[in-house]
């Protein structure tokens, strides 16, 4: 009985997502779903591509449980954000999306980021009409991570191994992480990041530019 | 229709979980719920309570989505554990724990540690059958962490913030996470632990013990 309804509400979300991302086509934006473990630090990484001089023009959509610090922060650096208060819920779903694209001006954007719901697991159960999903994993979490939680791994175009600078201060085995990523998702990119220092940002927004304009 | 469904469920752990807790009492063992997010240290909180001289004995369930390295480096200390791999579920429900309290010797135990699924999330929102839960935060997860996943907190009777030896290293304002927790939930124990160097470890076992005995 459980196991049914989850698939009907599943199934009705992977429906909107498909109308969400043929808005998305149409205003030619490429549409990324950033998702991540609480803290592993998806804004920092949104603070650091907005203002590196890319030339994109990029909007937000923040997801969160309760708050708008994450859309505040955005907007301080001028660029266009909505926040969505999820009210408990663990994930952003398609519809949630669907309900805020008219707040941003997509027809003037290359790319919109969807920084999702801080949660290693739920999150990439729910398509919200993307093209890519993009996930971060930070140092300080272990690397025992792939293998606890597979799905967001195996669902990922590219992994953000941020808080790099921390390395020397953990037991944190990075090649492990490496390994059992790249054993669940031999496609997976992998990035070694810290939003604190700067290191490895302009590799990703090298990444980030090739896939926005593929599209 | 989604949420009478939701509703549902939770009707049924919440029975469910209430069978689990007489079952508890029964055998006088009490009972926690250990949550937090990915990474965060709840295996490692457990090796070091487990392998000081506490003369309680003690027995473990752990949960996850896959994989049973966790219930191996339990095992290890020579303590009864049980791991439950949730096949995908980003938490605990009260049936998970039911299907396995016949592989746990409760009447000879002390205290019995259910470690949840790392999810900041919706672990709080399932009862199992505890006594009490409590929460661990990594300090590198970052200040804002309370506002933004306030159930978890609120429903908490400790929280231990660990890692608390890369503070140094760190922008985290402890200060902000001690105001905005006790803010939720006046009642919080909150206790400041480096499960790497031993830094609060006396304290928690102190206050573990005289929760313990109170049962």
């Amino acid at each position: 009985m459980k196991v049914k309804v989850v698939t009907k509400i599943l199934e009705a979300n992977d429906r909107l997502a498909l109308e969400n991302r043929k808005l998305f086509d149409k205003a030619r934006v490429f549409v990324i779903n950033l998702m991540s473990g609480p803290g592993a630090g998806k804004t920092s990484l949104l603070e650091k591509t907005l203002s590196s001089k890319t030339g994109l023009n990029i909007g937000v959509i923040e997801g969160d449980i309760a708050g708008s610090d994450d859309a505040e922060r955005i907007e301080r650096l001028g660029f266009p954000v909505v926040q969505i208060n999820t009210g408990g819920a663990c994930h952003l779903d398609a519809n949630m999306i669907n309900e805020v694209l008219d707040d941003l001006p997509l027809e003037g954007l290359d790319i919109v980021f969807i920084e999702n719901v801080g949660n290693l697991v739920c999150p990439a159960e729910f398509k919200v009409g993307e093209n890519i999903k993009v996930m971060i994993l930070s140092i300080a979490e272990g690397h025992d991570k792939p293998l606890k939680y597979p799905l967001m791994f195996q669902e990922s175009s590219a992994l953000i191994l941020n808080k790099m600078d921390l390395v020397p201060y953990t037991d944190v085995n990075i090649a492990k992480i490496r390994k059992d990523s790249l054993s669940l998702n031999p496609e997976l990119k992998i990035f070694e990041v810290s939003c604190r220092t700067g290191q490895g940002i302009p590799e990703w927004l090298h990444w980030l530019k090739e896939r926005a304009q593929k599209t």
